[in-house]
Parts: structure tokens; sequence; C-alpha cells
């Protein structure tokens, strides 16, 4: 294959409606392989990305980074995948792959930093194009195997939602004995409490309200406490080995630092743009740690989903037509969504 | 020994000098150690309680944590100390004992919290009046030894300020082939900078000004730079595997953050008392950690002794007169000391 226009949804503008439109894709090259998208995930971050929230962003954006399909074509140094196989690709396309951070397999802190599936330009000064498309092309290094077990449906969330939890549950070692809190219940908490239960934590949802409390229970929380009643702070206080916020909403620090044990940490998988305000002896008194995360290197990425093949975790999911993708938006926005939109790439 | 007034150096009233008066010792109980006191440091939080920078002082308040003595007297049941032994007290003289904190030795993170050397009210209901003093009555579990090897005027400030860096030292894994920034030269600062070559780390120190450039090398450090000049942030950016922050100016976190390796921590001992503001991604982005310490246990109190006697560390004192004290609390202020004041006890 020669460069090929494929099938995508694309913003062309910042803040513009996605649309139907054609993206280029690479020859596949000779460590690639080319993948027929059966499913994207709908990201938080693809619509803060899409609305150019960061800046810079590059139009026009095809989104997606929550990527899962079906091997179609193999370069010919290809070793790892053939055709037919099931594959995801998530955030990450390619890295320096000589620092030392991508030779210990944490290429997501790569020095260099990592090339974005989408909305970035790529080492050979291409444009990269999202998951929201009929097929893409990717460095079988950077492409990990969905095992048979799990859905590819399911599946696709896991790329990014799926890793950004895991990776830190398993740094954090949340496991039996130890109890975790999971701040938010949406696409990215809700695989919080999947993977810290089948992991053997005791868990805890932090939610808003408990209008998502019997998912809560049934996703494999013990418990679930309104973070708007302020007594759940009172009685939780030095609960918790392990925090995740997962809300880009501001927090409190200094009231969620309060619910952990000496030597507990509160890390944040997401988080909101402005600073937030901090007073240090929150984390003076009981050696606390407020720490961050950042999806996962790939070689863990396949640990995951290798996970949550073992333990039938997916994502849950509302599947959706290409064209309802902005108005999927606004649901996400909106916190309408149990848990997480997936694109059917067949109607792209 | 019944109740006894012994001599002792106390401020009577909130931000008033100190002044010589006698306070009540108890009488020296079944576990008790009676100590003739030679030596007590001058911490800077001494300062700040004196003038009630926390509310709630006690007045007459006699300050000192960082007490040096021999013992003078011991109960019947005392096992561990005998009249003559050379021993030191730091910040607690009590906790509960039985929470899991205690049981495991980080009796500085009781659930029932710590009874201080001085400003507190015991678990007897009496008053506690610090090491500006003649003579103390201290429980011997709480009573640690100053081996034969450190004098006993250097080795009063280890107490608090030596504690206070070799725990989270200790914690963080500072040693051979790692990077370590100590934020601040005073009288924290400089036994971090000591301790942490001692312990093999490759020592940085991170001062405003290189006014005390000379000195930092000399204590320990391979490295200084000024913080005042703001390519040091662009110098040693990723650099470090830990950093210390010793001070009680408010920190501009995010730089900070960003001269740490991925997987690095920035550890506060000192704080302002003012929240300060953080953007969560400086922690998301090379998974690091904003954490805390607060002193450190008994049993690790001894051991950093211990260590400090087998490397020859004692801290870097002006040794001043019982009558000298108000005029040194001024220069502690000013920064003007190099690096702990202590009070020669018989002088009071």
């Amino acid at each position: 294959m020669t460069v090929t226009q494929v099938a995508a949804y694309a913003a062309p503008a910042a803040k513009a409606p996605l649309e139907r439109t054609t993206v280029p894709r690479r020859p596949v090259g000779a460590h690639d392989v080319l993948i027929d998208i059966k499913y994207a995930g709908i990201c938080h971050s693809d619509i803060h990305q899409v609305r150019d929230g960061w800046g810079e962003g590059l139009y026009p954006m095809v989104p997606g980074h929550e990527i899962a399909g079906v091997v179609a074509e193999v370069g010919p140094e290809v070793t790892r995948f053939a055709v037919g196989d099931r594959v995801g690709v998530g955030c990450i396309v390619d890295t320096c792959r000589t620092c030392e951070y991508c030779l210990a397999g944490q290429e997501q802190y790569c020095v260099e930093g990592i090339t974005g599936t989408y909305n970035a330009v790529d080492r050979q000064g291409e444009r990269t194009y999202g998951g929201y498309s009929s097929h893409i092309v990717v460095d079988e290094n950077y492409t990990v195997r969905i095992p048979d077990g799990l859905a590819l449906d399911v599946a696709a969330p896991l790329l990014c939602a799926g890793i950004t939890l895991y990776s830190p549950l398993k740094h954090w070692q949340a496991g039996p004995g130890k109890k975790v809190a999971v701040v938010g219940l949406g696409g990215l908490g809700h695989m919080g409490v999947k993977i810290a239960h089948a992991l053997g934590a005791e868990v805890t949802v932090l939610s808003q309200s408990l209008r998502k409390r019997e998912d809560g229970l049934k996703l494999g929380a013990s418990h679930y406490y309104a973070t708007s009643d302020e007594t759940t702070f009172e009685k939780l206080a030095g609960s918790f080995d392990l925090i995740l916020s997962t809300v880009s909403a501001p927090l409190d620090l200094g009231a969620y630092l309060g619910l952990l044990r000496v030597d507990g940490a509160l890390v944040n998988v997401g988080a909101p743009e402005e600073p937030v305000a901090l007073n240090l002896f929150s984390v003076i008194g009981g050696r606390k740690t407020l720490a961050g995360s950042m999806i996962g290197g790939i070689a863990e990425t396949q640990e995951m989903l290798d996970f949550c093949a073992e333990h039938g975790l997916g994502s849950e999911i509302e599947l959706i037509r290409a064209d309802e993708v902005n108005e999927a938006y606004e649901r996400v926005l909106a916190s309408d969504v149990r848990y997480r939109f997936v694109i059917d790439a067949s109607t792209i």
C-alpha cells in the first residue's frame, strides 16, 4: 500500500463540529502494521483537543487514541503480528526508543516526548491522525495484542482509560489488604474501580453525588460516598492507602489528603487546567504523597490487556455511529455517559 | 526527687522576650530518667511557638526540643539507661504507645498525636516544658543514647534538625547513584547536606544566593546553585531523584518539580503557613511525587545518632549563653546563623 486516503471523522478547525472526510495514511513500512479499525473510544481529552483547550491544535484533527481493530497488512520486517490479529493502539505511536525511560518500557515519559496518536507531527515530519477512521498504520512496537477473551468494542477504551488507571494502581501497589478510593465515576473512574477490585483491593468510590451508587457497587466498589456531603470527609479521615483522582474539577487537596493513612498517596490522573491551592502541612503530617501518573508504557499496556482479559474486564460502553459523535461530545461534557462512548468504525 | 522547680528560660506570654525563671519537673517515675541538660539547640519552630505563630501557645513557655545531657537519676523500672549516660531528647516525650504507628516505631504519626516536649499538656494533664532548662524528666522510652563519639553540643541539634532530614533521606532511599538536592542551607539544610553525602548520594544545594557556597561544598555538596538565578531551573531540569525543601518561604512548586527525574520526589520538611499554588500537571508528567515528612520515630532517632557518630557528623553550631537567646532569635529570623544556635545550659 502506498500513501492512501482513508475515511475519517475530523474537526476541520478548532471548535468546529467533526465531519466525515478523508486523511492520508503512510505506506506500510518495514515494521508497520496496517490496522482495519473496528472501534474507537471517545476520551474526554479528544474533546479538549478538538476544542483547542491546550492551544496549538493541528487541523484538520482526527481524534481517537483508544483503537481496537484487526491487522490487515504487515510490513516485511514485522515479527510480532500477522494479518488477522486482533490489536490495539493507545496514545503513543512513537518515541525516541533510546532514552533510559524508553529502554525501561516507560515510553510515556520519553525524554524527547511521545509522538501522539493524533494531533502531533511524527518523527518523519508527517501529521498523525487518530482512531476515528477506517484504517491506521502503526509501528508494530507501538501496537498491542487484544487477547481473544476480550471483545474489541469494550477493549477499545482500555487503551487509554484502562492503562491510565492500571499503571498507578500497580505502581502504588493496590492489592489485597489495601484500601483504594477512586474519585469520580466516569470513563476513567469506572475502569479504576474494576481494576482495583480485580487486583484485590477494597474499593471506595468518592463521587459528587450518590446518583451512580448502584453502578459503582456492581462494578466492584465496596463503599460509595458523596463528596458533596461534608460528613464524608470526617467519616473517612485517615482511611485510604491510595486515592486515585480521575476528575478535572479543582479538588480541595487538603480534604482528600486528610482521607489518607500515613504514607498514603493521592494520585491524580485527571487534573484541572488551573493551579489549585495546597497547604504543604497536609503532606508533612503523615508523610503523605501527592502524585500524578500519565497513561503507561507499551509493555505495561499489553500486561493490562492480558490482566483485563483474564479477569473479564472491559469498559462499560455506549456504542454509537460515527455521525453521532458531535452529540456524544455534548453528552460527555454533561457527564451523561455510562461510561464510555465507542464509535463503531464500520459507520465512518 | 519530688516535684521540683528547676531553672529555665521562658517566654511569660506570647511574643514576650524570654527571661530566666523556674518551672516544675515531675517526680522521677518508675520509667523516667532525670536528665541534667548540658545543651539545648534553638529550632526555628521555637521562635514560631514563642511568638504564637500557630495560636494556642501555652505560657509561660519554655522552648527547646533539641536536648543533650547526662542522666542524673533513674526510676526503679528503668532498664535502658544508667546514671552518667549521655542522652538526648527530641520533639516527642510521649505517645499513645498502642496504635499501629507507635507499634511500628513511627511515634511521630501516633493517631492520638504526640505529646510535645514543650508547649503541650501531657497524658497526665501536666504542662510540658522544654530544653532551655537545667533539668528535664522524661520516660526512658522517649530518651535516646548519644554515642561517645559525638560531642553533646553538636549532637543537640540532631534531635530535631538531624532526624527531620535523616528520616526522609532514608525513606526515599538517598544513597549511591542518587542525586539529591537540598533547598535552603540553614539549620535543617546543612544537616541534610551532611547526611545525604554520608549516605553516598551526590548532593546539590539550591540556595537563594551563592553566599554560603563555600560552606555548602565543605559540608559535602558537590554542586551549589542560586535559585535567584532563573537559568538554574533550566540547567538542572530533570536532574534529581530527591529534593528536600527545608525552607518556609513559599516555593514555586512547579519550578522545583521540573527539576525532578521521572519518579522523583520533592519532599517538604519546612513549609510556609499559607497555601501555595500547584498545577497538578507538574506531577502527572513524569509520575512525580510531592510529599512531606515530619521528624522521625524514636528508634529511627537512635539509628540517626548512631549513623552520625559513625560518620563524625555533628551540627555546625554557635554556642551561646542563655541570656543571649533573645538576640539569637533575631539572628535566626535574619538567617544570620551558621548553622544552629545551641544554648550552654550551664548558663541558665
